[in-house]
């Protein structure tokens, strides 16, 4: 080897490694897997492809975008192109910032409309020969510019007559994690972390890197690690070293880390006997501090800084304000470019509930309006797009227009803590859509969410977009294939929220499952549909998602919302429900917006139907301008929602041997644990309404179920009647579980209906604290057998619990008995709720 | 539950589990998959079907028979019918013996010409009612009959008018196991045994129950679980209760457990001084043993023995016969119904191979013949098919009609010995039904070998045939999905040795991939094209398989058949090659067959292409039937069978999606493994005909490779060139591995073709002493790295560790410098032979 070759060699970072992959799918590679092309038709669009690479300088990124544009073509056309770092003869493939790109063709003429991280796809003919260049201000933008043009493949695109720019929207395109030191993740449903277990960082970062790798592929150019419910270790000197190991991995992608930080450092870790951000001591440790991590960590993005909020200590302990903490962390950062997110999730959690004019919605705009103009430019406020907390439906916060001489950044979750835990589809691109279209007419003009955020409304000097994606160590990042579709989301969005929700959807549905059009239009479907159903079989009409607040956040949980601190009261009683938010009667949260749509608002017949019951107090009986009562939409929506829900699993099954197995059956598995739980859902809400109301259901489906037998009515052997609590969250208010001492406990029942062949439901409860095991027999003999073992976040007998198993064409004539046992596993006392009998479609079973 | 319901279940031996199937498959299954049918067309034949069944009796077996018609019907259809004991009214579906069936139904005619183990499959109309009949003299018939039913389903046929009557060919249909005690299995390929570890039966044999249902589904009514080559220890009084429980679960589906003995037994384990069998004491511990084997399990079949054969003692210790040998045992098991198989497989392997009278083909007749008669009737003499040991390529073995007072059952082989291990696709039926249509002409009459083997031609009490059948504890049963056609296939042809080839090929391929037109068509071409290919590219023309006799058996080794006391020579020299096998000038061989078969292969104008080099000398000039040259034959069969194992895996590669992705995978792995094996028997064998000939090829390609760069001609740093032995099994006779004290060794060239894209195939040694990895550049560019770990059957640098591995679709230009780097890992010194760089087909890869 001669040295200038091994020079190179050196000066290579990492050389990933090329493997072709079969066609099994762990979901993994996510969107970005490169399967080879078949279509001969789709190969002709890229038989002249050049075998040469020129690649005209090296950095890590740019290192990386050459190995990311030879592993899609190799993975796509099972070719592998030869890197050169030379013009060498024939045509070829340029990667290269601008000024190297300026350097090896001094009389072609670049663009100087690009800004950093923006790219230029440009194919031209330069000296007799065809040029494929890909080129911008920085590697990054290279980087972006590689994966821009892989994608284009991975949708068959033609890329033999280019000329593409893009700039990115808003320089802030960052994710959260809520992982902690110990390897769990607050809010994370897919696993332990991936960056920490024990309190250290993890030996291998492989995954780390994978991860960055799949955030460059959309755009995201930081990660912030941890949760913002900071340790102080964080900052500890010895730590240091171990984080950057995980700026190391990510660096080769453009994300830079970033971090949360804990408050009370200078004095947790700091040996200062205060935090005051306002002593010299705490300013100086806290500059000493940010010239230590820049040693060791040069690009790190910044720091992020949830206090004062849900328990954590902030300023408000010396009197200082949101601004005055988080400046002292801008001027600390400003010298090493980096930047202080902070969260403006600042609300009391002690509110009293009986003071009507109270409300959490209030919170934020309370808190920091007063504060605009107070921070520093490299101090950047993180709004959550509602004022509540991720519901399946807000109002977008009025904060994001209330400041105005402050630098904002978005925060949107892409973990699903309110919506379905990625155990439910909801695909919340629709959802964020919405928020970024929002236009809040601040200053009597036209306002828009997305251009607030990105700085452009109020020439901010910073902004963007900020989405919490807990990912964890579940081969496919977030536990569910189909949820992924809102991290890729999340990432084009915060690039370009101006990109159509279908164009976002296709592109992530093709690139993750391929191009066959069925496939495609079911997957989009699915996607599309998602969001809409599950509100509709959760919280309608603004009501939040009528979840468990207080614990799980996962399934129903009316009145958790009512009497209590937290302040996510929906404020029903036997006549009405609503919080009523007005200026005119009610806590004057309308009043926050700016003028048009606090207008809108206020008054009962402008607010959209979806909205209402967050803005307005309104008997039961009052008629939607859908024509409906609020109590009827209630019922009527609940059981569309939970019926959509049950096609989702008979969709996805047209989908058998279209895609690899492995997603398909993984898949088919939520998707009709989605359906029963949906039911679950269903019942729970409209059972409670009735409840609550004494007001029928019009077509007589709510508290009438005529092919269910409850439990309780069951001739029991071991197993005994108990109550629920909440009583809607099982049929008739009771389920049976096995007694303490009992090994196996039995149900049964006479089945009355008529000969002939049935699909048996039998709704149990799955609780986390050991794996029950089920049989169910008709007469002497065993239909089937199951463990309850799918992990839900409850080990009690409720509505989070509750599961539905289906044993399909089950030959019955009246007079057989069916007989369930339940063997309970430790705390799991094998409970069940009731068995629905329904006769069998023999064609769809 | 009220009494009878209780005694009813208790009185049920096992109730298996019917679980639902997702569409991943790990091949556990086989050919019992039950997949939904899909098809509505389909669906519509079988809605009719009742949802009843009535089941006339309990026993073990008709449980089973139960339960797996539930288990099918379920699987297929979505549908649970339901189980009866009375004939409840409506339309049923009737299981049981004919004595429960003409209790039943009085009037109704049922068959007399129906033997043990047959079935009647009859639809009518009884009482108003339709019924559907599976009935059987006994159990067994009623559990063969539910599979038939089962299986025509899955093939998608009527069932709405049936009338079939099936009898079995013969009695003798069982499976010889070859493992061992210690958990290992004698020429087993798919891991360790089911049955056995550390000297003891293994605490859970769920896997032995399902191998049993297997075995039943194709009508398998014994499997002996140990090696031939015996324990001692099985006849052990404190192993009986061991072996009573592979018993137990071998029994629900009519599978009688065998067992192989070990003849010295009265004096290793039973504490007499001799074992001579004509000993009263000897006579009398065998009647003892049988005695107390029987009170633990009533129904074991019987014994096999191997004796005076391959280094094991038998009869001859005393100067006593087989007969004798044999005779003892079946005294001992005549009372309990049980038969002792005698193995046929006797000769000396110490043979003076400078004799050319000498014959180890003879040796089973010279054996055997003269004790023609002297058998009991219930002591069977185990013949394998041909005279030498399951060669790619025999004769039928002579004594199959050498024996004519004597009971036989014909040995075939299952597990792939001396055929490609089942790393190599070679599916047997075909051979098969050459051997058992063979007339071998006794009594100047037509005897074909099945007619004789049943008992049918020289009407013995007992016949019939024993496939040797390895299955080990990979999931798929015999390592390799495709292998698995031949444990179908024999268990077809024991059944009904008439069946057509394709007939079987087709309901195995069905049952196992789906009916999917293209999936059929491919798979059924794969496997009947397999056994020719396999003979084209080992070893043509009869002289066995080429392969290397002394150690792995598995790749090339011609030389390993010459010049030792084994007996497989193939007597060639620089000018001829073959066994004169002929009465007039060889070794008299021929005339161990009757007149017909005798005259036909003693003249080498009548003795088939296809086993000329068996029965005779010829120079490597003569003339074939073909036109061709015998060396030119040598050079084109290989070269034609390589290009068409080539082909296999393009073939297979169609069916990506159209079956599932897991053993899509596993099975194009091993296709892709095998072509690449294929060249090098290809290359080995050429070279040696040519190097022993000196005759070249005719179209110049033997010895010349022109896009290869052999190792040895590399410029290498850290590899030493070395020799190797056999020269043929490496391109140029030479290697380079690692020298023993390198970590790395790299290996490069220059590239001196045109610019385009190629495909490289680097040629490797991967040795089981470890996993060495690879890694290959163009330049500084990493194209590829692997690991060698496929646990071949070598540890040393030869043909059975070389291995091909292929990078498609690289660009090169002239001047690329072509690297390898090889980390050797323990006794695998990352050991290579050539490179060979042919251009790509952009549109096949």
């Amino acid at each position: 080897m001669n040295y200038s070759l091994r020079s190179i060699l050196l000066a290579l970072p990492f050389l990933p490694v090329l493997v072709t992959r079969g066609s099994a799918e762990t979901g993994y590679d996510a969107w970005l897997r490169y399967p080879a092309i078949q279509e001969k038709s789709v190969r002709d669009l890229y038989t002249q492809l050049s075998p040469t690479i020129v690649v005209l300088e090296n950095s890590p990124v740019i290192d990386a975008a050459q190995s990311e544009l030879i592993r899609g073509l190799r993975g796509m056309l099972g070719r592998i192109p030869r890197v050169e770092h030379d013009l060498v003869p024939g045509d070829i493939v340029v990667l290269g910032t601008l000024a190297a790109a300026q350097r090896a063709f001094r009389n072609f003429s670049l663009p100087d409309d690009l800004t950093a991280d923006g790219y230029w796809l440009k194919t031209t003919i330069l000296d007799d020969r065809h040029i494929l260049l890909i080129t911008a201000p920085n590697d990054r933008g290279v980087l972006y510019g590689t994966f821009a043009l892989l994608r284009k493949m991975a949708l068959h695109q033609r890329i033999d007559s280019l000329d593409e720019k893009q700039n990115p929207y808003a320089p802030i395109r960052w994710v959260n994690q809520w992982d902690n030191l110990d390897g769990s993740i607050e809010r994370g449903y897919a696993g332990r972390s991936i960056f920490f277990e024990g309190g250290n960082v993890l030996p291998d970062l492989t995954r780390a890197g994978d991860y960055a790798r799949l955030l460059a592929s959309i755009g995201i150019n930081s990660c912030t690690v941890n949760n913002v419910n900071a340790s102080p270790r964080m900052l500890a000197s010895d730590f240091l070293p171990q984080l950057a190991r995980i700026a190391a991995v990510f660096r080769p992608w453009g994300v830079k880390l970033s971090i949360s930080v804990d408050f009370t450092s200078p004095k947790a870790i700091g040996g200062l006997s205060t935090f005051d951000p306002l002593d010299p001591s705490v300013e100086k440790w806290w500059r000493d501090k940010a010239d230590e991590i820049y040693r060791a960590i040069p690009d790190l993005a910044g720091f992020v800084l949830k206090a004062d909020s849900e328990g954590r200590a902030g300023p408000s302990v010396y009197g200082r304000t949101h601004a005055d903490a988080a400046n002292v962390l801008a001027r600390a950062l400003k010298p090493h470019a980096g930047i202080v997110i902070y969260r403006g999730f600042v609300y009391n959690h002690h509110l009293d509930w009986r003071n009507l004019k109270n409300d959490r919605a209030r919170a934020a705009y309370d808190n920091f309006h007063a504060l605009d103009g107070a921070f520093d430019d490299n101090a950047v406020v993180q709004i959550k797009h509602g004022p509540i907390d991720f519901q399946a439906r807000e109002p977008v916060s009025p904060l994001i227009a209330g400041l105005q001489k402050t630098s904002e950044t978005l925060e949107l979750q892409i973990t699903q803590e309110y919506t379905g835990q990625q155990r439910h589809l909801c695909y919340l691109v629709p959802m964020w859509k919405e928020v970024l279209d929002f236009d809040l007419g601040a200053q009597n003009r036209s306002t828009p969410v997305k251009e607030i955020v990105a700085g452009k409304t109020f020439h901010r000097p910073v902004g963007g977009f900020v989405g919490v994606a807990n990912v964890g160590r579940d081969a496919n990042w977030l536990g569910y294939d189909l949820a992924m579709a809102n991290l890729y989301g999340f990432g084009r969005l915060a690039w370009d929220p101006n990109l159509a929700i279908r164009d976002i959807t296709a592109e992530w549905t093709r690139m993750t499952f391929g191009n066959d059009a069925q496939v495609v239009d079911t997957v989009m479907n699915l996607e599309l549909e998602s969001w809409h159903v599950y509100e509709r079989y959760t919280g309608p009409l603004g009501l939040g998602t009528l979840t468990d607040i207080l614990h799980s956040h996962y399934g129903p949980g009316i009145e958790t919302a009512e009497r209590n601190g937290w302040g996510q009261w929906i404020r029903a009683d036997h006549e009405g429900i609503g919080m009523d938010r007005t200026v005119a009667t009610g806590t004057g949260y309308i009043g926050q917006y700016a003028e048009r749509v606090a207008h809108e608002y206020e008054s009962l017949s402008t607010t959209p139907d979806n909205l209402l019951l967050f803005m307005h107090h309104v008997p039961y009986t009052y008629v939607l301008h859908s024509g409906e009562s609020v109590i009827q939409y209630v019922y009527d929506s609940h059981y569309a929602g939970a019926a959509e829900a049950e096609k989702f699993p008979e969709w996805w099954q047209t989908l058998q041997r279209r895609i690899d197995d492995q997603r398909y059956e993984a898949i088919l598995k939520r998707l009709t644990y989605q359906a029963g739980h949906a039911i679950v859902w269903r019942d729970a809400i409209c059972n409670w309404f009735f409840r609550e109301s004494g007001i029928p259901d019009a077509q007589n489906r709510v508290g009438h179920y005529p092919n269910r037998t409850e439990a309780e009515s069951m001739q029991l052997s071991g197993y005994a009647v108990q109550d629920v609590d909440p009583s809607e969250d099982a049929s008739g208010g009771k389920a049976i579980a096995c007694s303490a001492s009992a090994k196996s406990c039995t149900a049964s029942f006479l089945f009355q209906g008529e000969p002939g062949w049935y699909n048996l439901h039998v709704q149990y409860f799955d609780l986390n604290g050991g794996g029950a095991r089920f049989q169910i027999f008709v007469n002497d003999q065993q239909l089937d057998q199951w463990v309850a073992d799918l992990l839900l976040p409850s080990n009690k007998i409720n509505a989070d619990s509750s599961t539905r198993h289906t044993i399909h064409g089950v030959a019955l004539r009246p007079g057989d008995r069916i007989r369930i046992e339940g063997a309970p596993d430790g705390e799991d006392r094998a409970a069940l709720d009731y068995v629905e009998i329904a006769r069998q479609d023999y064609y769809s079973q």
